[in-house]
């Protein structure tokens, strides 16, 4: 079995192509199990008068970002799916929060991914904070065309050989 | 049969909300079939060095950017997968343009997705871009995890009772 | 070509099967595109204290039911991936309602789904009940395994060449 | 990392809600890797001329409860894409039986399910035995439409820490 | 709207990429709604043991050939799930035919697919039978694990602007 | 609980029946994890001139060969979802390598799939094999509708209780 051809890292230090630039579902067969976390975030930006319908329909109808956070998570089990190279995982733990940033305007989606295993979460978290943004817009498109999704990033991510990483914006790697 | 609940656009003009705030598939069944575009564009911002190992794999080997576009293009088939009120639609043509933009740095991806149907395809295309950006994350996060994903937002439109929509910032539906 | 085979229906009237009892996915080509509706119900019966933290929920948050509306009708969207030789079909209306039933006790579910097709959408609103039945069940199994989903079928249909069908229980096609 | 907020079950003992109210995909990360085991059950009530069609086919051709089985087991692999908070699991073992029950008259499909795992699989059992049930109405809708689905419940339950479930009318957890 | 660059075919006649060598889902729009036609073909060579298992379970239990056809129908309507830059349509009909042809040793499937619409079916047939004799291969790899799939290719097509076409192997084009 | 039924395998050595001749799942839970590889090969035949406009795209643009193994391995990862008795399983490592064979005239595409499991990645492989060589039919048949899949088949296997496998025309095993 030609395992060698995979054994470092191929073009530039990608992962995902060999040395012979050829993509591949990268071996991670080797990798430790251990508890991997990722965490993601971006905004959606709106006209006050959008964000004030979301707002007020939060409360009691029109419940705009609990569907969002629902197709969120759903959202984070599809990734190896949508992202052509993902290894699938057995995801552990999802949770999105949906809050209303009033300078933007617009809402802000976290999403934390977990799982138990041999690759970490980053591309489900990110795949989340991507469709519940999305959702956002699906929802509101009939007024407001113009939104625009901005900041869509990695936040931090624990486990993993590589150890702990966390954007320069955030502290939570001290 | 219930039509009458959605006869008019629920929840302050949100059409997936009916009066009493609850969450439907809007009926589109009166509408009429049109010939209907929407162009959705985004970009990934980068490490300078990120974006010249991207260049120098669309030479020849490490195709992140071929990679990107069918992803893309595949993502824009599972659109009504991942969002919970959108139709289901036969897509009659999908592109997806990835450029270099050296002042990001980072890479730009517009896609235009088009149908003869009773809906519109936004979430087609905006799903199509989303993916696009972050199976560019997905192939060089091993090198940078940093990469942020910005200004995803609709275009242009066209067809369907509304007429043509574009964003400010293109003059195409003068 | 062997059209032949299936030119009278199969099986003792069950068109899914050919005359010599082969399944197959039947032949619609030549059915007229109408205006379809189809209307399905069912309950999921629980413990009044189960009953009670489901309407408690729904003012402000733990929201079961919303979340079910979403689960069933994106389960609508799926009816052909799970039911082996349903035909594909781009549903034009999805709406789900839930109504709580004190007598019962429990929650009833009734979703109408609509296409302008060549086939009916009986088995779309169906899948939708069944799988919001389902998530109602998953969301309150901590504190009520015992919940049964009870009396799941069509109410009713509408277009195609049989013409309108209700339930015996309904009056809605007199 | 804000697992607190999880700690403690949520809304009135339903787990799948925190503390705020809102939906999450509950983490299962610290939970053991035991062997699951969930039995569902459920009936599907028709017209006496509908079970002598049904059971005529199961001998030699329209084998109707064949491809149900086919379609049960298919759709417990779909649990987790079907329910919004399901965790995805790696089912390792699926069986489905449908028997003739003569005085309903009618089908019973009994489905075992199981995993060696963190989360029970009474989900997937449960998605099992509609969707097996579902395919049964697809295949003879032609000759009976009115035909109901009834008591779909949930069994009994092995594995995790709350050991051993049945539903009263069983006696096998004695 | 930068339709012109897809006017003609691009890459060496290869439709699926433009002048400028990309990838794209080909523009359809402007064809015509026809009735299309695909059959395709092929087979999948055992051991005569296994044959003969197979042969004996068709009578009466143990039915591979009728599992068989059941994943070849429902892979049909995965197509454009799995081929990159095929368009999703609603197939109005499909059959899967097995035989068993003694002398290879093996089965033959043979797959009719239809729609009504702007493409051509040759993709769904031809996804069908190669679903179907995988399926075989599965179901029978316990006790023969060299069994091999040969000659899996289209048959015929009709429909479409380009007219009728046959493998010169038949001579139902006449 | 019925375990005793599968406890040997079912109708002549066929394991995914039971004594009865039923489908099921079958019982994998008591099996070990160990390290599964399995490798499956597969040509498609085409015209000389067909093969001459892949090998020049492959150089610069139009790469079809590219396509083709995202195609491949996006399928290693549906493989559960196409063949119904099929566990799902979490793949650890997939490549897809396709080498232009001169003398057929053709390409042939040979898939390595990885996992950790209880189970083996034959089907993963084959249908990676399967979906590869479909795409490279979808991609070329505007200019060749005769192009043929030929010799699919399984060509290792590694890991599990019954030991390493290989097809009699490799020597990998020895």
């Amino acid at each position: 079995m030609s395992n060698d051809k995979t054994a470092q890292a191929g073009h530039h230090g990608l992962t995902h192509f060999d040395q012979a630039g050829q993509a591949h579902m990268v071996d991670v067969g080797a990798k430790n199990e251990t508890h991997r976390i990722a965490v993601a975030t971006g905004v959606i930006r709106m006209e006050p008068e959008t964000l004030e319908i979301i707002r007020s329909g939060s409360a009691k109808k029109g419940d705009v970002l609990g569907i969002a956070r629902i197709a969120a998570i759903m959202a984070s089990k599809k990734t190896s799916d949508l992202i052509p190279l993902c290894h699938p995982l057995a995801l552990t733990r999802v949770t999105a929060d949906f809050e209303i940033e009033e300078d933007l305007p617009g809402v802000r989606c976290t999403v934390q991914a977990e799982t138990y295993g041999k690759t970490g979460v980053e591309m489900e978290a990110l795949t989340a904070v991507q469709v519940g943004l999305l959702t956002i817009y699906d929802m509101c498109k009939a007024v407001d065309k113009g939104m625009v999704c901005d900041g869509v990033r990695l936040l931090e991510k624990h486990g993993g050989k590589s150890g702990p990483w966390c954007a320069e914006l955030t502290s939570r790697c001290d």
